[in-house]
């Protein structure tokens, strides 16, 4: 049986093949008409674009990559820009979806692609409402997912204030352990089949976290009813590009300083089997593609939702005047650390 | 003076560079939030994928390939999308551009590239609200472009009916010509610089029809006052992949034929110096990338509709019983065609 390619069926036989993926009566026009965000609400925008060799690998099966699968490749891209949704305090109305394709990518490749996308869309009722398909030399994925906040539950990196309490909404690091225990198939091998497979799930099925949007807006409006004048304001922003990115970049959007408790930050549990507590906040700090949300607001308000989220939230230090970000060790066990942009993931 | 490279400024260095580009206040954060369409209207999204020896070149200036400045590559990318949105009847609200990149792009290139694009964009008041940009071995732009209709307004490829005008808003294989001119110099030396001038420009500036939304839009204002049962529907889509294919794409989505009097496609008048009757209509079948809208509505309403919009404007045809779509010349030079997507571009 020979494997069917894109240049078999061509661009209208590979549109015809994703059209299941799309809402009925979405596709076939210049563009896709959809209802506009609720009275009152903004719209938001965001736009990612993720290349074959870079952000993900089509070898899969091959000896040295086979970190991704397309099913995971499309997870992937769609939870990112979701998660950039809930970086913004937005609940998602939809995503287009550009395709770059070879002719000699694999019709099915193609197919699961979009059904790791839509897996994961529609666990947020996500429909993709448009998209293109291009001839390219190198396959290319480029989302833009839009979605609706009330303008006054935005969230944006300014706006973070000395005093604030810095929450982290999970443990960060699981992506990168995954990653690693997918690269080196004899590493962790005294972690349960479950540890392991929970390191490898957060690197190949991350989840976007829309669920503390939902909780953030009901904490909101139950504030307002409690007090017309009391208004919840929250900066922050997700923490695809590592943990301590995040951080820098709220302190220097906002113009503040942070501090921050090493021992708070929450690992996995199974990370201690893994590595050095070291390598284990390396991972934290640096790994990125948790996609967990990093958040500044008044400390009450901060403990609330931390209890709300429950396993693996956790306050991990405050906003100070300033404008340094130190990472500190208050056991004295390691020495303090400032953190800064350089170490984090750059392009080019 | 050693060209500045993408890889010597990195990403962020780029980022900075590309802000003055962008409106205040809407680049820094993980999405950018926008005002929503105004109330009663539907959202209109359009996303598009231009990559570098497909659609455009960078290699401005060399021997083989000198049709695309970036500013031009810029302007059709953003050009491209606005009549995506004409063709659904949608005003623009804003645009994202996610740019894959090499390392060894130089720096100017990029900047001249978003320079064409916001002089496209400036006028129709059309933002850049967002971006991504990523390393990739082969320089590609991926648009989404956002706007607004009112739903009862909306412009779609279905809905075309027996009787229908078929209008074309200007004239076709002026883009195509302008190509061939910009291909062989040697070409068209007997042409007027200012005949030359405006092939070239309907090449390299093409203008998306908005106006002409903006003029369907009073028109059915006017006749809801005049009569409040009178509804206009409008079917149609923009010329982007070619006349015929604009034709017979409306006509397979709704299910009829359509009668084309070959006399009646209007031709840039220069284009009769250049190449036979029969050359220049091909190029306006098939030739592409004039961006003009192909619009099916009441003979009266196409009729009032050509007399506003003027040089070019014309009705050109009608829809029919049937799925056949004929190109015929009433005076009998040439034998009756029947046009198909086959002869269209195709990706792969």
């Amino acid at each position: 049986m020979t494997l069917e390619l894109l240049k078999d069926i061509g661009e209208q036989g590979l549109l015809e093949r994703l059209q299941p993926f799309c809402p009925p009566g979405i596709v076939g026009d210049d563009g896709a008409v959809i209802p506009p965000p609720e009275s009152g609400q903004s719209l938001v925008i965001t736009t990612d674009v993720l290349v074959n060799g870079v952000h993900f690998s089509d070898r899969y099966g091959g000896v040295s990559q086979c970190t991704t699968s397309p099913e995971d490749a499309g997870w992937r891209a769609a939870a990112a820009n979701l998660s950039d949704l809930a970086a913004m305090g937005a609940s998602p109305l939809g995503i287009t979806v550009g395709l770059s394709l070879t002719g000699d990518v694999p019709v099915s490749w193609v197919e699961r692609l979009y059904q790791g996308m839509t897996q994961c869309l529609n666990q947020y009722n996500t429909p993709i409402v448009g998209g293109d398909i291009c001839r390219s030399p190198v396959i290319a994925i480029a989302i833009t997912a839009f979605g609706q906040v009330y303008p006054d539950q935005a969230i944006r990196r300014t706006g973070a204030k000395v005093g604030d309490a810095i929450v982290v909404t999970g443990v960060h690091g699981a992506s990168r352990a995954g990653l690693e225990l997918l690269l080196k198939p004899d590493f962790g091998k005294h972690l349960s089949p479950e540890e392991r497979l929970s390191l490898i799930k957060a690197h190949q099925r991350p989840k976007p976290r829309l669920d503390v949007i939902a909780l953030l807006s009901l904490q909101v409006n139950r504030l307002k009813l409690e007090s017309s004048n009391l208004q919840l304001s929250i900066a922050g922003m997700d923490s695809s590009d590592g943990l301590a990115d995040a951080i820098v970049q709220i302190c220097r959007a906002s113009g503040v300083g942070a501090e921050i408790d090493s021992n708070r930050i929450t690992l996995p549990p199974s990370l201690s089997k893994l590595v050095s507590r070291e390598q284990a906040l390396d991972w934290a700090l640096y790994g990125g593609e948790d996609f967990e949300l990093v958040l500044c607001l008044p400390t009450e308000a901060a403990e609330e939702l931390v209890a709300q989220l429950g396993e693996g939230a956790a306050v991990i230090g405050k906003i100070t005047s300033g404008n340094q970000v130190w990472l500190k060790d208050k056991t004295g066990t390691y020495a303090d650390q400032l953190l800064s942009l350089n170490k984090g993931f750059q392009h080019f």
